[in-house]
């Protein structure tokens, strides 16, 4: 693996593999072939073959993937293997809703601390995470070690704040807020942005009722 | 516009410039060219030239865009010009996170009602907003005309309110559940994976350590 580059398209395909092939565990599958899988997923067997073969072979001919081997070497290409320490900034619905998913802190994410300006948040405990002031923030990244950062801020103080996060050592940002952020090159940022993919979902559904709307016209006449 | 095929590149591009054209508009610029746009947007101008010449070329030579035409545009092709009727399953933390985002409405998605399963949500209301039990569901999507439906609930109950959903009549799901939803064709769905993302993250950000690491063992060396 050391070393080796994989392509951004399979990179984010991997999670999807990861959670089909969790899936499979759970119902005490132990091997599937590309077809199947392909059945499944509804990806061609090629595709998956072809993606798969980026880590190795694991397949076997007449045999199929190793269901449990799979996901487990997956899960250590995703890094999942690893413990992440996190803290949350925003302490609102969004920040509550993640620090309310027990399923990441399985896969190794772990909540440390949950930060807001807010002072009726502020001394609140969600899911065992006490809400602190953004004023402890350098303080805390330090004595914790933390690596990662989810902000779930408006995009007025977004700039501000992720720099702080940099200063502080944070190398991975989880941005919630509707900017870019600047960063240097030896920080990650993963953007989602909710309103982005409301508009394509927008997109998509405008295209569909002007379909319906041509094939109604067509009929009256 | 009517009957052009823009391809899925240039849509998942969109809601990026319409964002940034918004925020020229708000700060009071009038036009701008694509090199002054490619500068902010960190994308090139000749992708910026050919992205936009998919509307008709809306760029004059030596003027540059008009802000406010391309954004009205861009909002026309995205279907942010008209109103979409929307319902949100899941009164949880995501859930009321999206019934609390005011610019949501702003861009034509109302949100009419929310709907959970959970007795001590039942009644409440978030901003304007009732949560009422699923088992009304079919009729006040009838009763309300929805189109769209957010779907904020655990993996295990959303392809049987998928399936409700589109029996009703919801044409476009936006779709927060850890699963891939079985729709007809004419039904539109939109995922936002949580736990995807935050692997894609961790992935970029566990190459970044392993890197770091060899670089300090060959300064050890």
């Amino acid at each position: 693996m050391e070393g080796r580059e994989i392509s951004k398209a399979v990179i984010t395909r991997l999670p999807r593999y990861y959670r089909y092939l969790g899936e499979l565990m759970e119902s005490g599958v132990e091997r599937i072939s590309s077809n199947e899988l392909s059945a499944q997923m509804k990806v061609t067997a090629s595709q998956i073959r072809q993606d798969l073969n980026n880590f190795g072979g694991f397949g076997q001919q007449g045999y199929g993937y190793n269901v449990k081997y799979l996901y487990e070497e997956i899960g250590k290409i995703l890094g999942i293997d690893r413990k992440h320490s996190m803290i949350i900034i925003g302490a609102g619905n969004l920040g509550q809703a993640i620090a309310n998913y027990a399923n990441f802190e399985k896969r190794g994410f772990v909540i440390k601390g949950m930060f807001d300006i807010n002072p009726r948040l502020i001394g609140l405990v969600v899911r065992g995470i006490e809400i602190r002031s953004v004023d402890e923030l350098e303080e805390f990244i330090e004595a914790n070690h933390i690596q990662m950062a989810a902000l779930t801020i408006p995009k007025a103080r977004a700039y501000e704040i992720a720099d702080r996060l940099v200063a502080a050592g944070v190398n991975a940002i989880w941005n919630f807020a509707h900017v870019d952020l600047n960063v240097p090159d030896d920080v990650v940022v993963e953007n989602v942005h909710l309103s982005e993919s409301l508009m394509r979902l927008s997109y998509r559904v405008s295209r569909l009722q002007d379909e319906k709307k041509r094939k109604e016209l067509k009929k009256a006449k």
